[in-house]
């Protein structure tokens, strides 16, 4: 291998795109709460072609802060600009080969990278939404990216994939619409959020309202940084392990051989969890933050059945592949666990696999190796399956 | 049994006493920071009577936010009035028997419950200290309640107690003053902070720092409780296990059969931390809760020696009883069985167990049948050995 400057003109240039709906009460696209939302922009991106068969076609569900942008570069040449942020699953020759396959991923609604959310305008008054933004939820956001789905006129998605909340969106792609898919893949997470990681939701949505700049969410470009950066470190520390913590950062100070004895950053986890933070909120906007953390709250798979997960479930058709890692705390594999015996009582075809590793949460976007290896291996095999059928 | 009336007469009444030393530079509480503290005030409370031998004396230690109120009422008639933080363990008959034992515990420097703490007053200016107040650690609590002890008259303590933060305390006592215990008890502790506590109690200061009310610390009547309301409930959340919560709480909603769709309290768990972090701050201060989580923050028993735990410990003379809980994932048992192994590479005589619990780390204020058993048959055995000397 050549060793010297990086070869940028060999980079995977994408652009974002946008879809509008919605502009009638009849298109308008109707919540859980009752509400109809109105002029809906969804911003998303594709990567490959769709085959002439249509049944190369895969839909990318992103995390509480992710976005449209899954893989590649915006521009042919920028030192500092990085990829997307699962750019070592989704490429050339990676293992969702967009040689192979048709991938979209599209920004939620309720989020801020494009799609229609709580700093948009509202219609009804020209203003932003701000907190008279309706309370969205998961299933909202599946509703959404179906009306996109139709838009590009794909009948069949190969395969739907989420990790964390975008598994979340996976499942209720399975339950609304177990038609349109041949198979689901369920990493990192749960059918249904835990009464712990509704606490930490709150603490979150807390530090965010106490925020003085929050103004009841009609903050002007003065934006309420310090409580969405306390809110991004408290989830953080949750999409960590303990195990992980201690080998990255130990207890080793940031500056100074002894401790500084003041409040400011002394230990390297600290230096870590505010530059965290303080990254995060020149991305993300805190509103959304409130928004897509309630719909996180409000997100339990088996709620239109009474609690009973297996009914929820009994449409399913697809295949679906459930992955969970030792060391996440936030979405352990007991969760996982209860999934994987609902669809079984259905009959489902499922696989579920419990990756070793100490990354926490996150595995799911650091572990590409195995978890890549894992797909590739589970979207060929579907392929051959649905083209079998 | 008779039903009826609660006798009000049979409670075990206290009264909270003061002790105060440092008047002069000389006898100033020479501060790991390198600072000295003047007047200092201890806030202290005795239970039962020291024998004429002067070996049942008992120190029990506090957590994070206890005080001296360990045990007992102040009031003979107050059907309001609650017990203190550890009724269920220390009073004539309870496990650690105040018809046998002279249980002193004393509120910690840098807190709010009588100590001289960051709302106390500077004798230099004055004002009060809040943010000028210096930086204290766990060791400088100990040696405050050296002080203490030495004002009692006591020579030896037959066992120094304590959960969490006051099993901190108690390898400090192991540490610092091996002769002057005959045995220490560190239930649901760690030889040192982790980072992903580290890393919570800097998000937990972070919301107090961000309350408009909080001032600098200088704030006067019109305290910053909505911050350190968000800091308790954050905290609280630590203190239980997943799998308490879902006993407790699950994903039961407060007050309807549905969703209310807002950003109110909706489930059952974001009342219970409302509650939690309201009657928290009716009780504690903002700027102690600062100190006292930098203090835990920089307690690490081997950070004079290198990060050698062994090392820290080879003073070590008394007996040691560790105990863990299973279902603690603030300190888990991981972190009492380094603990156990650095004391037996020193050949202290340690005992530990892990008790089976659902109730995380709050297991140590919960689990009373069975810790009680365990404290009070191993203060027995202590005092034979002391004895038998």
């Amino acid at each position: 291998m050549l060793m010297g400057k990086k070869k940028h003109n060999s980079r995977l240039i994408v652009e974002p795109r946008d879809f509008t709906f919605g502009e009638t009460a009849e298109d308008a696209l109707l919540l859980d709460c009752g509400k109809k939302l109105k002029n809906v922009n969804i911003r998303y991106e594709v990567y490959g072609e769709l085959n002439a068969a249509g049944d190369n076609a895969i839909l990318i569900l992103h995390a509480l802060t992710g976005d449209a942008h899954v893989a590649g570069y915006y521009r042919e040449e920028d030192e500092k600009e990085k990829p997307g942020w699962w750019d070592g699953m989704v490429g050339k020759g990676k293992p969702i080969d967009i040689d192979k396959y048709f991938v979209v991923c599209s920004n939620i609604i309720g989020g801020c990278s494009g799609s229609t959310g709580p700093r948009s305008q509202n219609p009804e008054t020209g203003k932003l939404y701000n907190m008279d933004f309706p309370i969205i939820t998961i299933a909202d956001m599946v509703r959404a990216q179906d009306r996109l789905m139709q838009h590009l006129k794909i009948e069949k998605w190969l395969g739907v994939i989420g990790g964390s909340m975008g598994g979340m969106q996976a499942l209720e792609w399975l339950r609304l619409y177990p038609e349109k898919l041949q198979c689901a893949l369920a990493i990192a997470t749960t059918p249904r959020l835990s009464p712990q990681s509704i606490a930490f939701n709150w603490v979150g949505r807390e530090a965010i309202k106490t925020d003085p700049k929050w103004l009841d969410g009609n903050y002007s470009d003065n934006v309420p940084n310090r409580g969405l950066s306390t809110a991004r470190m408290l989830a953080h520390i949750t999409y960590l392990s303990d195990e992980s913590m201690k080998r990255k950062f130990g207890r080793v100070l940031q500056k100074s051989k002894n401790y500084s004895f003041d409040f400011n950053r002394d230990f390297a986890v600290e230096s870590y969890l505010e530059h965290q933070g303080s990254r995060f909120v020149e991305r993300f906007d805190a509103n959304s933050y409130l928004y897509i953390t309630r719909a996180m709250d409000y997100f339990d798979l088996s709620s239109a059945t009474g609690g009973n997960l297996s009914k929820a479930l009994a449409g399913v058709k697809g295949h679906v592949l459930v992955v969970s890692f030792t060391s996440d705390w936030l979405f352990p594999t007991s969760q996982s666990r209860e999934l994987v015996r609902a669809l079984l009582n259905n009959n489902v075809n499922v696989s579920s696999c419990e990756i070793e590793s100490p990354y926490g949460h996150d595995a799911f976007l650091l572990e590409i190796d195995i978890l890549g290896k894992m797909i590739s291996d589970f979207l060929r095999i579907q392929q051959e399956v649905s083209r079998n059928a």
